[in-house]
C-alpha cells in the first residue's frame, strides 16, 4: 500500500486492517524502477523480519493513495466480459480492444472523483487492474506472462460516455478527465490470489448495488491480455492495465443512469479490498 | 537538445550547426519538472551569457537523443491535413480525433526505425510536435493556449496500418511499437518562428520524396488543439502532441509502399530540422 498526502504517500505492507510494517526507510516509491529491479522479491524477507520482531504500526485513518505510483501508461481493455458485451449490444471481441487512459487520472481508492466539465454521461466500471512487473515485450507463450505480472488490484474506470462515443471515434477523450482512476486499496502480489479467474466483482452506487459479476466471465484473461499487448508495445514495470468491467454500467441500465454530484460510488473484489469515492461537481 | 548516448543524454542549447552551449550543469533533464517550473525562461539568461562569453562547446558527432525526455503521455490528433484526409477517402473530422502512443515509443530523430514483428505495413508520417510547457486544464480560450506550448520539434509518427486498422477498432495498437516516434533534433521555442502556419514539411524514401506538405493546410491549429484536449484531461508539462500528417503517406499511394529492412526515411520542417532514419527488421 501507499499511505498519506496525495504526492507524499509512503510504502507500507499491510499485515491485517489494523497494523502495517513501514518500508519508507528501504523503498522510495512503487514506480517504474523499483518494480523493475525486483523490488516486491527484495521487501518480502524484510516483510517478513519485521513483522515477526512485532516492527508494525497501526493505522491511524492515513488517506490511502494508489497503491502504485504514476505509471508510464494505464492500458484498458474494452468489451473484455461476455455478459457486458452483451448488456451494450455489441460483439463480443475477437481479441482485445484496446485504449488508453491519461496516467495522470490516477488516485486513491477512496479520493474523491469529479465529473468533468460539459459532461452529462459520467459513468462507473469496476475492474480487476492488472500492474506489470517487468519490461515485457514479445512474450513467446501466453504462459510467459505470469512471470510479467506484479500483483492485481480494485480499479475504477470511471468514463464520460458522451466523450467516450460522440468525439471522434477514438475512446481516449473520455477516459481521461482527472479523478478518473481510482485504484487500491491494495497491491495483491499473485501468491496471495487462490484464483485469479474466480472473483467476485460489485459495486454500489448511493446503496443501490448496479454491477455484479465474476472474473470468470472474462473474454481474454490478463495472461492473455499482457501477452497479447506485448506484441504491440513493450510494456514498462508499473504499468497498469485495466481488464473490462461485468454487466451494470450506467450506460447499460434502461432508462440509463449517471453519476451526479453528491452520489457515492463504492466497489469491491474479493481478495483485492474495498474502494468508496464520493462524486463532486465540476469544478 | 539533448546530445549524448540513449538514457544519459546531456541538455545543450544548440548556437549554430558547429557549437552549443552545455547545460548540464544547470539542467537535470528537459522533462516535466524542468518544463513545469519555468526552466526554459530560466536558462535563457545562462545560455546568452555563456555565448556571448564564448564558452561554448563544439558538436562532435554525438548522437542526438529525443529534444525532450520520455513525456507523461503522447497524444496524436488524427487526419489533421485537409490534403491527407482527402488521401485516405476520409471526411475531414467536426473535432480533433484523438489517439494515444505508448511513451516509451520516442527516440532521437537519427535512431533506428525498427519494424514490428509480424508488420506486414510499416508507414511513415512527417508531423509537427507540439511540446506542453505548463500544466494545463480547461483552457477559457484559444488563445490562452499559446502560453501552454513550450516549443515544437519535427517528429516521424510511425505507423502500421494493420494493427491500427484491423486490430479492434481503436487505433493504439499500430502507434506503439518500439522505436516508433523519432523526435527533434530541436525544441525549437515559439520565439524561434515567424509563422507556426506556413512550414514546409517534407519527407523522403530511399531518396524518393513521398511527402511534400505545409502546416498551412492543417485543418486545426495547434493552439485550438491544445484547448480542445484540455477540456477533457490535464496536460502535463513536457506532454508531447503529434499533430497529424499531410499527404504522401504509403498507405495513400496507389499501389500501397509499405517500409522495408534497409530503407532510409529521411524528413524535414522548415527552422526545426531534419531527421534520417534507417529501417531495420524486426528483431
Amino acid at each position: 500500500m501507499r499511505i498519506g498526502a496525495p504526492g507524499a504517500e509512503k510504502p507500507v505492507a499491510r499485515i491485517d486492517d489494523a497494523t502495517y510494517v513501514d518500508l519508507s526507510d528501504v523503498v522510495r516509491d512503487v514506480d517504474e524502477a523499483f518494480l523493475g529491479s525486483g523490488g516486491l522479491d527484495r521487501i518480502r524477507p524484510v516483510v517478513a523480519e519485521r513483522a515477526a520482531a512485532s516492527r508494525v504500526s497501526r493505522f491511524a485513518g492515513e488517506r490511502i493513495g494508489a497503491p502504485i505510483a504514476r505509471p508510464h501508461q494505464i492500458l484498458c481493455i474494452g468489451l473484455n466480459y461476455r455478459d457486458h458485451a452483451a448488456e451494450t449490444g455489441q460483439a463480443v471481441p475477437a481479441e482485445p480492444i484496446l485504449f488508453t487512459k491519461s496516467p495522470n487520472t490516477l488516485i486513491g481508492p477512496d479520493d474523491d472523483v469529479r465529473i468533468p466539465r460539459g459532461s452529462t454521461k459520467t459513468d462507473w466500471e469496476v475492474e480487476l487492474g492488472v500492474v506489470i512487473g517487468r519490461r515485457t515485450s514479445y512474450l513467446d507463450a501466453v504462459e510467459d506472462a505470469r512471470d510479467a505480472i506484479a500483483g492485481y488490484c480494485v480499479v475504477n474506470d470511471v468514463s464520460e460516455r458522451a466523450f467516450q462515443m460522440e468525439r471522434g471515434g477514438q475512446w481516449t477523450k473520455g477516459k481521461s478527465a482527472e479523478t478518473f482512476n481510482p485504484a487500491g486499496p491494495w497491491l495483491v502480489t499473485p501468491d496471495e490470489i487462490d484464483d485469479v479467474l474466480d472473483l467476485d466483482m460489485w459495486l454500489d452506487v448511493n446503496g443501490v448495488r448496479r454491477q455484479t459479476g465474476n472474473t470468470r466471465t472474462m473474454v481474454f484473461d490478463p495472461w492473455f491480455v499482457v501477452h497479447h499487448l506485448s506484441q504491440f508495445m513493450v510494456l514498462e514495470p508499473g504499468d497498469l492495465i485495466n481488464t473490462g468491467t461485468p454487466p451494470g454500467v450506467g450506460m447499460g441500465l434502461s432508462p440509463q443512469v449517471w453519476l451526479q454530484p453528491g452520489d457515492v460510488v463504492e466497489l469491491g473484489i474479493t481478495g483485492l479490498g474495498r474502494q468508496r469515492q464520493r462524486v463532486l461537481a465540476p469544478r
